[in-house]
C-alpha cells in the first residue's frame, strides 16, 4: 500500500511493521518536499512520523479522539487523514493549514497553533464520554517543550485525580522547544531517559535476551525491567496520579505499538513518554533543530533555503533584537524575557551579545510577565518580549501584576497584525483592544523600523507604568536605520506628515505607509489628505488630532488590527468626549478570523491595500470609484 | 511587648518563644475582633499567624522581600508591619486595604489578590537581586491551592533550574482553597503529611528522646530521620529542582524558627512545606473552614453573622445557582465548571443537587476553559462560571480554543462590574471590552435577577458559538422570578423600557434600572428620556437603537465597566459605520483603578448615582444641575 491510497487512519489496521516502516518513509519524502517547496513546520512532524503510525495501529478513529499540542506535529497525521493529494496547498490560501482545524477534516478532534492546550482539551471529551456512558479513547499528544506551559500542568492536576477517567497522555519528548527547553521538568526528563538502567536496558537488552531458553516480547520485558531496576522512573507523573510508561525510543515502531496496546489497557490518566528526535529521518534538520524546526522554502539536497529574488530590507524582529541589544550593553538593568521564542523575536542577538540581561523562561508567558513585574520591583527594566497573540495568555498578569501595581514593564509584541500563513490562531489582532482597556498603560506602533529603534528607546525611558510596543511580522521598508540620536519620543505624541484639506487619515503602526499611499491615490482623485502617524493608541494625541478633525469634518482611521475597541475605537471616544462630532470612517479588521495566506492576500481579501482604502475614501466624497486590480 | 508597639517587623528579632506566643495570641484577638466588626478574611490569617512571626524572626525586612500569594491570609503581616493602629479601618473607604499593596506600606513588596503569582515576583526579584550582586532574601509564600494555578508551576520549572538562585518557596498548606482542594498536587501533598513516618514521627518524637543521653535539636532531628525513614518524602519537588524541608507543624514556633534559619542556609531554591489549620484558634472558623474563609460582620462568641436590618432580595450568585441547577435537573448534557470558587458562584447549589454535572478542577481558569472546549466538541453544554476578574486569566483559551472554533461553552461572569471592598485585583471591570473584540462571542447581561434567568436559559439553548453572561456582585431587586415560561431570549434583541424625545439612554445590565431611575429625575426637569435595556452587547440591537439615536439625536450610554472598548463604545462604532453621527455621552468607569469602599462609595466617587448622572445629562442641556446629596 502507498501512503496516497491512505484515506483512512484505520486502513493502519493490520498493516505489518515492514509495511508501517514503508509508509513512515513516503510520509517523510511527502513531508520533505512539501516543506521544501512550501515552507512549514519541518523538525517537528519527521519526530512523530512512527509515533502517530504506531498510535493510530491502536486507535479506531472512526471513534477515538487525538489532541495534537499545537499542531504544527501534525502533518503526518494530515498525510493519512485524507489530505495526501491536497498536501502540496500546505499553508496557502484556501490549501490545507499548517495547523489542525477542526473545519478542515473530521478527523481533526481539535484545532491549536499556541501550546500546552491538549491535555486540557482531552480530558473535556473523556468526561463528556464518561457523563455519556459511551466508550472510546482520548488521547492528547504533547511536546516536552508544551508540558512546561502552566495550563498544561493545571490539566495534569486535574487529571491526575481523576483515577476513574481513562485518558492517555503521549508525551512526546524531543528535549526541544523551537529552542531547547528550559526548566526543571525538561531537565528531568533528560534525567529520566539517562538514568544508567534506563540506557543499559535500551542499548543492551537484545543482546542480553538472546541466550534465554525463551524468546520474550522484548518491550513488556525492558518495561518491566526497568520498573524493577528503577522504581523512580517516572515517579513525578506517578505521585500526581499518572500510570507512567516509558522512556520508550519513539522511532521504534514495535515498541510504540506494544506500548501504546498496554496503555489502553490500564484504566485512569496515562502517561507514554517517547524519546523522539527532532527532524529524524532528515540528517540536516536533526543536526540544527532550531534551524530546521520551521523553514523557508529550501534545496532538499543542501538544506540551503532559496535564495529570494531580491535583497529585502531588514526585518522588524532583527531590528529589535539588534536595538535592544545596543542599548543593553549600556544599561545593566535591561533584562530581555523570551518565552521560548528566542529566535523568533530576535531575542537571540541579546542572548549571544549580552547572555547575562537575558533570560528564557520556557513556554511561560505568565509567569514571563509576573517575573518581569517582579524584576520591576527592584529597578530593573524587563523588556517582556512576545509575539502578540501568545501575549493573550498573560492578560490578568498584565493587569494584575503589572498595571494596578503601575510597574514599569515594556511588553514588545512582535506579529502584531495580520502573521500570514500560520492563520487565525497566530493573528496578532486583539493587542489594541486588549491592552487599551488597562489603566496605567502606554500604547505605541512605529510607522517603520527606523521609527522601531525610537521607540524601543522609549520604552526603555518610560518609568511611570506599564508600556506596550507592536511591530508587524516581516520585513521594514529599507529606511535608514538610528546610528545615533537615540533619543526617547514624547509619550503620547503624534506627527503630521502630509496636510490637505478634504480628508484626515489618522494610521497607526505598520497602516502608516499604506496610508499615505492611500493618500496619493486620493491627490489623483482631487481629494487632499492630511495623514497622521498617530504613533500611540494611548495615550492618544488628542491636542494633535482633534483640532484637524474638526476643521476637516472628515475621518478615516487605518489599523492593522480587529476594529471592536480598537485604534479608531479610540479615537472615536476621544472625540466624542471632546463633543467633536464629525463622521469616522474606521479601516481595519472587522468581527471575522483571518484565515492562512500569504500577508498580501489577507489584506486585499480585508481591502486593506492602499487602492481599496482609497476607493473606500472616494465612495466617501461620491466620487468614482478607483479600479481595484 | 505589646503586638501594637511593634511597628516594625524587625522588633521581632530576639523575642523569646514565649514571647512570640504572647504577640500570636494577640493577633489573633485582634484579627477576628476586626473580622468580626468589619466582615473580611478570616480562616487564612488565623492559619499563619506563628508562620508569620517565626519568618520573620529570621528575616530583615529592611533588605528582605516577602511576596504573600493572594495576600488575604496577610492580615498578621499588617498587623506587625505599622498597620494596627490602622487596623479597625480594614476594607473600608480610605482605609487599609484587604490585599496587599505596595503603596500601602514599604513591607508589602508585591500586591496580590489574585491566586499563583507569588513565585514569579520572588523570583523576578530573586534574579534582580544577583544581577544587582546585591545580598537578600526572596520569599514567597504560597498557598496549597494557589500551588495548582498553572503560573505556579510554570515559575516552579522556571525557579527549579537554577541552582545558584537563592529562593525560598514556603508552602502553606491548609489542605484548602476557599473550598477543599481539587487535583493531585493537593492530594500529594496530603499523602506526604499522612505518610505513616511522618505521622509516626510527628506524634512520638519528643516521647521517643526523652530517655536519649543527650538532647538533641528537637527539629533538626526530625527533620534528619525524616529524610531517612522517608526517602521520597519531596520526590516530586526535589525532582524539580527544589530542595525540600517538611512538613512541619505550622503552629509550633520553634519547629517554623529552625526550618526557616536552615532553609536560608541553603543555597538554590528551597521549598519549606508548612502544615498549617485554617482558622486556627478560633474553634469556630476551625470547624467551618469554608464558611469562614471570609465572613461578614459576626458575633464572635456564636460565630453567627450579623442579622441584616432588613431581609434582602436574593444574591445574584443563588438566582443563578439556582436556575443553572433546575435547567441542568432536566438536561444532562449541561456541566458546571469552576475553578475553585463553588460558594462564590452559587455552583454549590449545583453541586449539591446535580453532583454529576459539576466539576471543580482547582485553581485553574485556563484549564476550566479549554476543558469546556473539549465538552463542547463531545455535543455537552458546558457552564464556565468564572468571575470577570478571574476570566482574564483565560483570556487566550477564550480566543484560541473556544472562539476560533466556534464551540458553544456558556461564559457565565459573576462580580462583573464594581466589586466594592475587594478593590482593584477583584473589579469585574474589563470583561466587556476585553470580549467584545473576540468573534464568534455574544455578549449579555440582565438588567434584574428574572433577566438573569432568561438569560441563563438563552446561553443554554445557543449552540452557534460562545455566549458570555455577566452581572454583579450581590443582590437583585427584589422582582418575582420566573417561575415558568423558560424561555431564550431573541439573540442581539433590546428593549425599550420607556419613551421621550428629548434623549436617548441605552443601558446594559445593572446600569439598566439606574437608567430609568435617572430618566425620572430628567422627567422632573422637563427632560423626557427614552431608555433601551440593550440586554446584548454583542451583538448590539442596531436595528431598534439606531434609528432611536438619529431620530433623538443626542444619546447616553450606560455601563458598570471600563469605557475603553467598553458597551459605550460598540454603540458609537455601530452608529458611525451606519453614519448616524449625532453625539454619545459615555457613562462608566473612566481610565483608572477603583479603589476598595463599598460598592456605592465607588459609584457615588465615579459620579454613577441616579442623580448624578441626571444632573451630567441636564448638563448637556445646559439646564441648572440637580443638587446631589
Amino acid at each position: 500500500m502507498h501512503l496516497s491510497e491512505l484515506t483512512h487512519p484505520n486502513q493502519l489496521h493490520g498493516l505489518s511493521i515492514y509495511q508501517l516502516q514503508q509508509i513512515a518513509r513516503q510520509i517523510r519524502e511527502k513531508h520533505l518536499q512539501t516543506v521544501a517547496t512550501s515552507g512549514g513546520h519541518l523538525g517537528p512532524g519527521l519526530g512523530v512520523v512512527e509515533l502517530t503510525l504506531a498510535l493510530y495501529q491502536t486507535l479506531d478513529l472512526d471513534r477515538d479522539k487525538v489532541t495534537w499540542d499545537v499542531g504544527h506535529q501534525a502533518y503526518p497525521h494530515k498525510l493519512i487523514t485524507g489530505r495526501y493529494d491536497g498536501f502540496h496547498t500546505l499553508r496557502q490560501k484556501d490549501g490545507i493549514a499548517g495547523y489542525l482545524k477542526r473545519s478542515e477534516s473530521e478527523f481533526d478532534h481539535f484545532g491549536a497553533g499556541h501550546a500546552s492546550t491538549s491535555i486540557s482539551a482531552a480530558l473535556g471529551m473523556a468526561l463528556a464520554r464518561d457523563a455519556k456512558g459511551e466508550k472510546f479513547k482520548t488521547v492528547a499528544v504533547i511536546g516536552d517543550g508544551a508540558l512546561t506551559g502552566g495550563m498544561a500542568l493545571e490539566a495534569i492536576n486535574h487529571a491526575g485525580h481523576l483515577p476513574k477517567t481513562n485518558l492517555l497522555v503521549v508525551l512526546n519528548d524531543n528535549e526541544m522547544s523551537i529552542s531547547p527547553n528550559v526548566g526543571a521538568i525538561p531537565r528531568y526528563l533528560n534525567k529520566i531517559r539517562l538514568s544508567p538502567p534506563v540506557q543499559f536496558l535500551s542499548d543492551n537488552l537484545e543482546e542480553q535476551v538472546k541466550n534465554l531458553p525463551f524468546s520474550p516480547e522484548l518491550s513488556r520485558l525492558k518495561e518491566g525491567m526497568k520498573r524493577l531496576a528503577v522504581p523512580k522512573v517516572g515517579a513525578v507523573f506517578e505521585e500526581l496520579g499518572f500510570t507512567y510508561m516509558g522512556p520508550v525510543d519513539g522511532h521504534n515502531l514495535e515498541e510504540l505499538i506494544a506500548m501504546f496496546k498496554e496503555a489502553h489497557q490500564i484504566q485512569g490518566p496515562v502517561l507514554v513518554h517517547v524519546s523522539t528526535v527532532k527532524g529524524k529521518g532528515y540528517a540536516i534538520a536533526e543536526a540544527d533543530q532550531v534551524g530546521y524546526h520551521a523553514q523557508t522554502p529550501f534545496n532538499l539536497a543542501t538544506g540551503k533555503v532559496n535564495p529570494s529574488s531580491k535583497p529585502k530590507p531588514p526585518g522588524y524582529s532583527k531590528v529589535f533584537g539588534e536595538t535592544l541589544s545596543k542599548l543593553a550593553e549600556n544599561d545593566p538593568r535591561i533584562i530581555g524575557i523570551t518565552a521560548a521564542m528566542a529566535t523568533g523575536t530576535g531575542l537571540d542577538i541579546l542572548q549571544k551579545r549580552v547572555p547575562k540581561q537575558y533570560i528564557d523562561v520556557g513556554i511561560a508567558e505568565q509567569h514571563a510577565v509576573t517575573l518581569a513585574a517582579g524584576l520591576a520591583c527592584e529597578g530593573m527594566r524587563p523588556v517582556a518580549t512576545i509575539y502578540s497573540t501568545f501575549l493573550q495568555r498573560a492578560f490578568d498578569q498584565i493587569i494584575h501584576d503589572v498595571c494596578i501595581q503601575k510597574l514599569p514593564v515594556f511588553f514588545c509584541m512582535d506579529r502584531a497584525g495580520i502573521v500570514g500563513s500560520d492563520g487565525p490562531t497566530h493573528q496578532g489582532m486583539y493587542d489594541i483592544a486588549y491592552l487599551r482597556c488597562i489603566p496605567n498603560m502606554v500604547l505605541m506602533a512605529p510607522k517603520d523600523e527606523a521609527e522601531l529603534q525610537r521607540m524601543v528607546v522609549t520604552g526603555i525611558n518610560y518609568t511611570k507604568g506599564a508600556i506596550a510596543l507592536r511591530y508587524p511580522r516581516g520585513n521594514g521598508y529599507g529606511v535608514p536605520l538610528m546610528e545615533e540620536g537615540w533619543e526617547p519620543l514624547p509619550i503620547g505624541k503624534g506627527e503630521v506628515l502630509r496636510q490637505g484639506d478634504d480628508i484626515l487619515l489618522v494610521a497607526y503602526g505598520s497602516m502608516v505607509y499604506p496610508a499615505m499611499q492611500t493618500a496619493e491615490i486620493l491627490t489623483e482623485h482631487g481629494i487632499e489628505a492630511t495623514v497622521i502617524n498617530a504613533r500611540f493608541a494611548k495615550p492618544l494625541d488628542t491636542e494633535l488630532i482633534l483640532p484637524l478633525a474638526q476643521q476637516i469634518g472628515r475621518v478615516v482611521t487605518l489599523e492593522e488590527g480587529c476594529l471592536q475597541g480598537g485604534f479608531g475605537a479610540a479615537l472615536l471616544e476621544a472625540m466624542m468626549d471632546a463633543e467633536v462630532v464629525v463622521p469616522v470612517t474606521r479601516v481595519g479588521v472587522p468581527d471575522l478570523l483571518v484565515d492562512h495566506a500569504t500577508a498580501e492576500e489577507s489584506k486585499a481579501e480585508l481591502s486593506l491595500t492602499p487602492p481599496q482604502m482609497a476607493d473606500r475614501i472616494l465612495k466617501l466624497f461620491s466620487k468614482q470609484p478607483v479600479a481595484v486590480s
